[in-house]
């Protein structure tokens, strides 16, 4: 078969790869509906985080069932089914917190971009719909996998509740899925922080109330502006640079939560400042596999439409292109059909 | 009047002071019963933190009102009451939700190592008991002015219930006054870090289980040992350097819960280290006013004794010493009478 291989700085290739077959009787493989090009990617795309050596690419997925192991009990072939882009046994005393992204065999999913994926621990990994869903409603299932589950977690982490006032650092997909979440959870009034006037109009879609264009000092006095002059509950923080974390973190109001989700990269957190912001800080990678069965239910049920957020799609074999247009900002987030 | 004022590095005198009247209608002045040096007075006391000029001390105190200002209507003359190191008005949206270390006029009360104190917005601030208590309680309900109500916020803010695995680290006042806390929050196992055999023997009479010695790479490991594998639910940060927090973080859990209340000085945090660290971080200067009236109930009922960390007492006017015998951990803490 033929996938997604990052060489470098901005050259990516689709070339001939391994098919995946069955190493480990907990294995299963899968055949991919759709996958997508996620924010993460770009920062070894763009050099800001170095590859070692030519890397397959891609952990969002979902798709249908070829084969698994002999172990593998909960799901069969010909069953539509999303994971988690870390695979986790789902029985380890770490998800049974629900922490499965931190799951003590966690093993990253990272060559999804590609027509067939090998997914581990397919137990505990994989959930699988109702039925194998019809066409339209695969972008929205495919989100779940990482991004949709990731904004999820930004409200979730933020400790978004019914009144709460939110605000949302970054108008990625990430933040923008951020936004439906906090929607979802129920906040009152949810600002989101965007310059780009696409991004703005689906976001209030998915729910914001309030645009803030200002950054740095501008942004948090903006911010204050509108939240009784405290900064909002809940902050959702959806990039991952230094500026972005303090923005979220001087955003938030005292007791406030900041959820942050996006990356890092480059931060460093003065330890007096944040002792005197007084927040709660919670974050990291998403255990999205704690929400599944709930997203997946919403999806099912049409509640929510978070595969809105991709603004394009390309066939598998244009991969380049989708990862050009969006290190470009020409697409907020693209889905690739293998 | 005479008082504590610090002129610089291990430099702390007793020296004549202008006594403390009324300056606003919210003001009220106390006639101190005891105060006491807390371990934050060391930062500049051992030159770590610069004073810039001479600068009276202390914000730890218990007393009997004997002014008050015009517009002070919850406290009297004649009463016992205890104050947080912070004044706070108790209304503002940030004190109403509990946050009252940082009022939206909050004011430090940092005065306290004197006979009699200015306290600002006595309303919001002091808390008086049900009726002048007994000499033996007084060390006790002194403990609420900061040290007790920041163990108990450390353990609050570290999320300790009933069952909880907690850590603590750090073997001072604070730190043991956390393993106090914790074990009132119900927590079935409390491991102190401590290499100091009257801490050791305190921390096991406040309720700890396990005692660590070793620290670093060693203490994280040792803690992992004592908790399946993967790290307590609770840690509680009772110092404030950048090894005590990076041992708190790598002590915890994923998913668990990191409480922090000792003053960071020079401390750092990677970003992408916290990320993948997957904990709560929550702290701050405790919110002491919020649990006055519940540990003076505790206090009260003697259902707990605090005021056991003061292993020293002294008049007030041999200030300086027990600064001295705090500074070279001869004294866990000490009381001083006016």
């Amino acid at each position: 078969m033929r996938g997604a291989v990052l060489y470098g700085p901005r050259d990516v290739r689709f070339e001939e790869r391994e098919t995946p077959k069955v190493i480990k009787p907990t294995d299963a493989i899968i055949r991919i509906s759709a996958t997508c090009v996620c924010g993460s990617d770009l920062w070894p795309y763009r050099g800001i985080q170095a590859v070692a050596q030519p890397t397959p690419m891609g952990h969002e997925y979902c798709g249908i069932v070829e084969e698994v192991g002999s172990a593998v009990k909960s799901v069969k072939p010909g069953q539509f089914v999303i994971g988690s882009f870390f695979a986790s046994d789902n029985t380890c005393l770490i998800c049974q917190i629900g922490y499965q992204s931190s799951c003590q065999h966690a093993e990253f999913v990272g060559t999804a971009q590609a027509p067939v994926l090998r997914v581990p621990l397919a137990d505990g990994t994989l959930v699988p719909t109702p039925e194998v869903p019809s066409q339209d409603l695969i972008p929205n299932l495919l989100t779940l996998s990482d991004v949709m589950g990731t904004g999820w977690f930004a409200a979730d982490a933020a400790n978004v509740k019914p009144g709460s006032t939110a605000a949302v650092v970054g108008d990625g997909a990430v933040g923008l899925l951020a936004v439906l979440s906090a929607k979802q959870m129920g906040a009152e009034r949810i600002i989101v922080m965007s310059r780009h006037e696409s991004r703005q109009k689906l976001a209030r879609e998915f729910g914001a109330t309030d645009i803030v264009t200002e950054r740095g000092d501008e942004g948090v006095e903006r911010i204050k502006q509108l939240t009784n002059g405290i900064g909002a509950d809940s902050v959702l923080e959806c990039v991952g640079t230094q500026q972005s974390m303090m923005q979220a973190i001087r955003s938030t109001r005292r007791g406030g939560y900041v959820g942050y989700v996006g990356v890092p990269h480059g931060v460093e957190l003065n330890g007096e400042q944040l002792f005197f912001a007084h927040v709660h800080l919670n974050g990291g990678p998403a255990p999205v596999r704690r929400y599944l069965p709930e997203l997946i239910k919403l999806v099912w049920d049409r509640k929510i439409n978070p595969g809105k957020v991709f603004d394009m799609t390309l066939p598998l074999d244009q991969v380049a292109q989708a990862y050009r247009a969006m290190d470009e900002r020409r697409a907020i987030k693209t889905l690739l059909c293998p």
